[in-house]
């Protein structure tokens, strides 16, 4: 694998395609933050594969155009072929991908995707074929570049100045192509001149929170203060938090919203303390082919994440672990969705289906 | 300060004295474990007060234990002066420890009997009052032990077999005397031949859980689960969970109790899920002068147990942190206390005095 060093102060974009179509994807390994900012160069389908599968490129957004782009460069050993063979191609590379994690449904939605594009095209050759597919990975990074900045707006509105907030895991710019979901929301209301106050819940096991959450907040000069996750309910307790924003990694047609494992019980301690509870997230992330929450394939991870975390044994050897990386938010925990259509409120199938209609879905 | 290490499979108790008036409190570092098992000799008032300071001893009642030994450590100084300067060190001794953790109230309850001895005493000599205090150390510890049994038949009753059970924090073994006050009811129940499955919260930030609860458990063959903390509400929701039982740093009169930060919210869930909170906790964990769960000191401690938890830094240098150690239960959210008389059931004031009373307090 090959990396870049930079310093963190001018870290480069969550992702970005370098060159044409004989290219590569360099990636922020966001293993490595806050403690060091090093991009990653994806040659190959398999860099890819392993950048996702690892969480050096993670949140449902970022995944989307991380796969692909990841079609791309899977694509590239397959330009000398005729266009049956790099059809066969584009399909066994979109296959692979989405092998790579279950949870997130903006995967299999680019990857789906690029591999119509890429069948509808009709083209005259292999190379007219990665153009096409390059420009349509493009396309799905602009597209989440404009939902960033339009879900902020709309959910800024939610926010008033000197409010406290609360978030869990990162729904940040490390999560999308720009500059997130949930904290695109906070990013927006501080460009509105709102003072937040934003708590950080570190989000055990991979403390995406704490690494990622906080760095960006500080990096952008918002007030912000770590907790660990079990702090939650005592912050709210206080008086703390007016409302909750999270991200989210599939939405079925429901509203019922699966997330990074704890947020389904900062939901329930939120509607115990009469906070509103957010989402916010695109309309990539909705599966309207799945009724309810309850069908979303929920990935679990290795133990060692929490027996191990972060380079040294913190329990005894053999001991059994539970390590599902997602749970899932009842709709009926959640005050309304925060999409780049607009706020969907009430959080229910006819309104989401009205919603995203608008934006021909 | 010095230490011998021993195998973790030859584990000695938690804390025990050696020798006589001029012996030593001898106590197992709980910040090793569980990758190491080592004494500490404590010789002086300073090592166990810094043992209580730093977690080395926790757990309330191990805390009055501890502190009521460190009286008799602090009083070796002062054992050739006469009875006033060896009153006087006995009294210095007692402020000193109180200054060691503000939370649980066992060391209050432990400072203030090993005062009250000394003081009752009309002692000839300063050798007999060393003697006195070490017979009533030793009472302390006994009763621990007897209390550790009880509440774990009281609590047994409480758990069927077969059932999921959770716990946060450590309320074992290590917390106590002998084995425990929340782990005392799964290994009571376990005693009578109930299989309990057992999910241990792993415990941010110092990972009691992962490190402390899961290892003994393991070490008694319960069959026993680390989760995070933000995975209880997930693991609730999947119905593996039939109770929940913690232990307490400091019950109210009114019955809200402040235990391990974390313990609010998992009190929270249980309830939006239907499932039982108990709280096990001997008599000397009530603090029936305070009106209010509203009047318990909250200690707050170092950002760095949460930015560097895992022995390296986990969030961006120069991070706000806010690092309540403890939390405060309202006992409207706590179905019974098992305390060694008997199981406190409903949670009130009067039913808190009237069971208390028959153990003549």
């Amino acid at each position: 694998m090959e990396t870049t060093a930079t310093k963190s102060d001018v870290c480069p974009p969550t992702l970005r395609w370098q060159g044409g179509v004989d290219g590569c994807l360099l990636l922020i390994d966001q293993t490595l933050l806050p403690a060091e900012c090093r991009e990653i160069a994806c040659r190959d389908v398999e860099t890819v594969w392993e950048a996702i599968k690892s969480l050096r490129v993670r949140g449902a957004p970022a995944i989307g155009v991380a796969a692909a782009y990841g079609v791309c460069v899977g694509l590239q050993s397959a330009l000398s072929g005729d266009i049956a063979s790099c059809l066969a191609r584009v399909t066994q590379v979109c296959d692979y991908l989405a092998t790579s994690r279950p949870t997130a449904v903006n995967l299999f939605w680019a990857l789906k995707r690029m591999h119509r594009v890429a069948n509808d095209l009709n083209a005259r050759s292999a190379q007219e074929i990665a153009q096409r597919l390059l420009e349509e990975a493009q396309a799905i990074e602009a597209e989440d570049r404009r939902m960033c900045r339009a879900i902020g707006r709309h959910g800024a509105e939610l926010l008033r100045d000197g409010q406290g907030v609360l978030t869990h895991c990162n729904a940040g710019g490390l999560a999308t192509a720009d500059y997130g979901t949930a904290l695109a929301v906070f990013f927006a209301a501080h460009e509105d001149g709102k003072q937040l106050h934003v708590y950080a819940d570190e989000t055990r096991p991979l403390l995406q929170g704490a690494r990622l959450t906080a760095w960006e907040l500080q990096q952008r000069g918002i007030d912000v203060t770590l907790i660990c996750d079990s702090m939650a309910a005592q912050v709210m307790r206080e008086g703390r938090v007016q409302a909750v924003v999270v991200g989210a990694d599939r939405i079925a047609a429901n509203g019922d919203t699966a997330n990074k494992i704890g947020t389904y019980g900062v939901a329930l301690l939120a509607a115990a303390h009469d906070i509103p509870f957010y989402v916010a997230a695109p309309s990539s992330t909705f599966d309207l082919s799945l009724a309810s929450g309850d069908a979303i394939p929920i990935e679990q991870r290795d133990p060692r994440e929490i027996t191990h975390g972060f380079g040294r044994a913190t329990a005894p050897e053999g001991i059994g672990v539970y390590n599902p990386a997602f749970d899932v938010t009842p709709a009926r925990l959640i005050r309304a969705i925060i999409c780049e259509c607009g706020v969907i409120q009430p959080v229910d199938e006819a309104t989401i289906r009205r919603t995203l209609h608008l934006t021909h879905r």
